[in-house]
């Protein structure tokens, strides 16, 4: 191949990250297998069963049953699959914040059932007397957030699951990004807090797994049973999953980033990126920004549209919420070097007279 | 990580492969980019171009659309979901034969249309008779295999094609497994021979790229349309693919598997998997089994349950049809070696005076 990959250098737009070198190394070994063949590839399959139980304990899950997914739009629209399936109405719903993820428009699509999303509060959170208004007798599922894809935003989960109840629905917590870092914190958002139904939580995001590592957990296996088609000439006699073939190093590299990492990798990892995320957000509000104050490692600032495509134009890989913010996530690989090495360039271009940087370490 | 992967070398039963070294290569390259957000990860999205590119190539489609995807169901999926949103009825059907892989059975739970299973004729093909009484103005597609997953039959594709068209429906050709060995054979499989409009053909099978490397390509780009959703915070504005954050691995594995081995590796592989295939058949033949002889490199027999689960207890990874046959894939890792082993142990568990074993060469 010719072609050499991107660098990470200065990579600030995404929910991945660098593989840890374990789970890099444990992908390499495990990349002939295939998970979705259980009878011909034993041992994979004995990794994932391995992998579900770490997922479980990260999520408050003590039965927990479930599946590596491709990623964590597999496990949404599994998730709304299960919803609907459970539900025994003509045309189901399902309410989410509009802070949700993209992949629940595409899984609504897909399954034909209603989206009804509703606004977030000054908070960026789900707005819960939104939500209550808007459920119904139809909706199949709730869903809430666990570290919001565009500021980082823990919805009020216990709160959501009791409107769930109230009205028969499943509480689906899409932990994608949120659920490696959220255990060192107060938040409420896992299995032990709420009744939550199922939840989406992705290795291959701040877990720190190769791609393709999602993660759909469920309260019960009964849940994963709505989602099984048989399966003739496999020996194994049906299948859960959204794909067939699967990646056999995804599933061991979650495995491998997992033994590694949980819990005291993982809790100096949080500190170092929430580190890095206050200091971010600090250094832009000095420079006049209006900042989103970080409650998770992710900050959204205010960045005028031309200072952020010459940004890019740098080869800043930056994105942008909804509201046109400048959007920086906080994952392993961003280093306070890259930060400010980010903020000088910012500073450069705005011309701004020389401002302290704050010391990197 | 203390498990070890299992070895191929009993693998009789996949339909994927070990990835041929440059695939393994470029996968470990680019196992940290991720082609659903390209614009955080443009090398990645440029390969997977080429990759869709290089499959058009192969499938006699001069205007290629497309996307690697995470395998063959998703493409299927995908497919299936294409004809749904093109047909403007309540409740679209599809029509399949009954040689179709359980994914469609998956693709119709999750669209929710209709799965109308034909019977396949006495060469296990569909029986375009059947095919034709089933089809009504609700058909939203019929689907024709090229390559079958227990038979490795190819379908009449041109005659499916006719059918299609004359009740305005889609047709969808699963070339999976097949679409990189029928290039070397007479079979009219693909948009060069009918009016073809969706294709499955998976990179991770037959052309020995890593797992996930599935393809979906359409006839044209509006077909792609169907399946778009917007996407507000990644730089690209809409996404057609099924799954969100994808494997820059596999992307990056198929196109050095088909820089490297189209068109001649492939059908220097065609030919050792075929003659291991007749081998194989032949071999079973004298030894008085009921041989269903193979079209493409894979082989049925009539084994007895006992023997089939001895040969299991051996360590032999082997699959069952329907019809409660064995059922042997020659893949690229299937060398005459392990053949001529299998048939050994055959020979022992039946207690078999020794039959002369033909020549290995």
């Amino acid at each position: 191949m010719q072609a050499e990959p991107q660098p990470f250098d200065r990579v600030l737009s995404s929910m991945c990250t660098r593989p840890h070198p374990v789970a890099r190394e444990a992908a390499e070994q495990f990349l002939a297998t295939n998970p979705g063949d259980p009878g011909t590839y034993p041992t994979i399959a004995a990794l994932e069963e391995d992998a579900i139980a770490m997922l479980g304990e990260i999520a408050g899950l003590e039965n927990p049953s479930g599946y590596v997914a491709s990623g964590g739009t597999e496990a949404n629209i599994q998730a709304l699959r299960i919803a609907r399936e459970r539900a025994d109405v003509d045309r189901p719903n399902v309410v989410m914040p509009e802070s949700g993820h993209f992949s629940f428009q595409k899984a609504a699509d897909l399954l034909e059932i209603d989206l009804r999303i509703v606004p977030t509060d000054r908070n960026y959170r789900a707005d819960l007397e939104a939500v209550q208004a808007c459920v119904d007798a139809e909706t199949a599922a709730i869903v809430g957030v666990a570290g919001t894809t565009e500021y980082g935003r823990v919805d009020p989960i216990p709160a959501l699951g009791e409107i769930a109840d109230s009205v028969d629905a499943l509480l689906h917590v899409d932990a994608a990004w949120g659920g490696f870092v959220l255990p060192f914190t107060d938040a409420e958002w896992h299995f032990g807090h709420a009744p939550v139904d199922t939840m989406t939580i992705d290795p291959h995001k701040m877990g720190q797994a190769a791609v393709p590592a999602g993660g759909l957990l469920v309260r019960s296996s009964d849940l994963l049973d709505e989602l099984a088609v048989d399966t003739p000439y496999l020996e194994s006699t049906s299948q859960a999953t959204l794909t067939g073939t699967r990646s056999g190093a995804g599933v061991a590299s979650a495995v491998a980033a997992m033994e590694e990492l949980w819990p005291t990798g993982y809790r100096e990892q949080y500190v170092r990126s929430r580190n890095n995320a206050e200091w971010l957000a600090d250094a832009l509000e000095k420079r006049g920004y209006d900042v989103v104050d970080p409650t998770l490692p992710l900050v959204a600032a205010d960045v005028s549209h031309s200072t952020f495509e010459a940004l890019r134009d740098r080869g800043w890989r930056i994105s942008r919420t909804g509201n046109d913010q400048l959007r920086v996530v906080c994952m392993p690989h961003v280093t306070r070097e890259m930060l400010a090495s980010f903020v000088a360039d910012l500073d450069r271009l705005e011309m701004r007279a020389s401002v302290p940087v704050t010391s990197v370490d």
